[in-house]
């Protein structure tokens, strides 16, 4: 974005960490976006230091995509929604950094992406991408289900259709599972087969495994009965999830993430009724969570 | 074991290694132990240096315990079964290992145990505890099933059973799964509930799970509907594993490991009857492949 003059109101930086990528922008008190930087994974489950050079070097290259020095970080109110930060311990290690902006927000992605999703308004959101969770804020209340990470939890996340996908190649290679083209297209996808599958496979990452998912998904529209059983189950799953949230009475519903569009075909048609498109991106959500934390700290100045 | 007289004969190691610990058994020709030694944990999965360091421990230490000199190492043959080189390019890697014995002949933990456990002779083994696998060998023929590794394999283990079983904790903390006798006693042996289970559990390892499945036998025994629900899903996998080795008529199957014991409980009578005892332990076998490979190698001289 060109160069800009610095204008007389307050600038703010809303920033979406998560692990493969950190997103901030710059905006103006009243939501005109300014300039934009994109910096490496911000996920301090994953390395605290790397977090903190993610976010810092994203504000860097969103001032300057503004036209501003980077000096101008003290001027800046951030508000930052971070995977990872759900869990408390995680929470306080990032609360504590000495952050180089006038004021640092921290909050979950979850509840970024549910103020973009409604615009700043109450609402719920189910995210299934590589992980999975739902989160529902109405009033003062809010609720998190799922965000457990992965193997133990992400059901129905493309890391878990990945992972049970593997399962079964393996189990289908050992003569106890049919050996239909699931198991066929995920030993192509990695060029192995029985052990060698293995091997491949040794170490792999949450993304590693949601590479593997796009196949699950198409072999289940094309009527495969494994691949079918298993997006069932994690659509089953997001049913579920989607109800707890629902009871809270959140008004708006939104589905975010690349595994959550399709899976939505196998949910029931009472949940998707309530889903509507999400409004703004979660980094738009941090914006407007930052600019909420300020008015309030202002409020009660 | 005391001050020992080096013999006339050929001396062998036999070596077991896993990833919790090495053990090494020096013997005689007529496979009398003579001296042991124990190091650390020796899976090239886990670390390829430091699976040699532990085998060369143990074995001075066995040399050591029959009142030998470390010097005589390059006077032993030695027989070795480790985890992990079921996959062909950790095999390679091992095999290349300039390693300081007399002759290193290498296999499979699976194929020691198996050879320990029917005296030398054919014979098939299933073995679950922290891992679960089955191997068969008759005649030249042997076949694995499983020994997959964690997570997308070892159905039916400890650290699955702790893994489903943190699962299902988690489910029940958030109100999508009964809250019953299990979810409290994870809490309880994790000191932790809801998300703070997912802190005590981030980065766990196999063996950190298989702790928490005493917990799901336990209950099970004690007939907790969801706990049954695990150790039966288990049992049926050990019991399409046995079957699949019993095909192969291998004459006796053993069950072998902490958790392969308890489940035999949920298993088929039909598959039971064809269960027998171990004969001996995994590095006794291990010395009987080195003793076979020797002869082969002297009667093809």
């Amino acid at each position: 974005m060109g160069k800009m003059p610095i204008g007389e109101g307050q600038l703010y930086l809303g920033i979406d960490g998560g692990g493969s990528k950190t997103k901030a922008i710059l905006l103006s008190q009243q939501g005109q976006v300014l300039g934009e930087g994109v910096a490496g994974p911000a996920n301090p489950l994953h390395g605290v230091e790397q977090t903190f050079t993610s976010i810092k070097l994203a504000a860097e290259l969103a001032l300057e995509d503004a036209g501003l020095d980077v000096d101008q970080l003290p001027r800046l109110v951030a508000g930052a929604g971070l995977a990872g930060v759900n869990l408390p311990e995680l929470y306080q290690v990032v609360e504590q950094w000495v952050h180089p902006f006038g004021q640092f927000h921290l909050t979950t992605d979850l509840h970024i992406a549910c103020l973009g999703a409604h615009n700043g308004e109450d609402g719920a959101v189910i995210i299934s991408g590589t992980g999975s969770c739902g989160y529902a804020h109405t009033g003062n209340k809010s609720l998190i289900v799922g965000a457990h990470g992965f193997p133990f939890g992400d059901k129905g996340s493309g890391a878990w259709l990945g992972l049970e996908a593997l399962k079964h190649a393996l189990m289908a290679s050992d003569g106890l599972a049919p050996a239909g083209p699931l198991k066929h297209r995920i030993e192509t996808a990695l060029d192995a087969q029985g052990i060698d599958m293995v091997s491949r496979m040794a170490g792999a990452t949450s993304r590693d495994y949601a590479r593997l998912a796009p196949i699950v998904i198409e072999l289940a529209q094309a009527g495969d009965p494994t691949s079918l059983a298993l997006v069932q189950d994690g659509a089953d799953y997001l049913a579920a999830v989607a109800e707890k949230l629902l009871a809270l009475k959140p008004g708006r519903l939104s589905m975010i993430g690349g595994v959550a569009g399709p899976l939505q075909a196998w949910m029931p048609e009472a949940i998707l009724a309530s889903v509507q498109p999400a409004i703004a991106a979660p980094e738009m959500g941090a914006f407007l969570f930052a600019r909420k934390q300020l008015a309030l700290l202002e409020k009660t100045a």
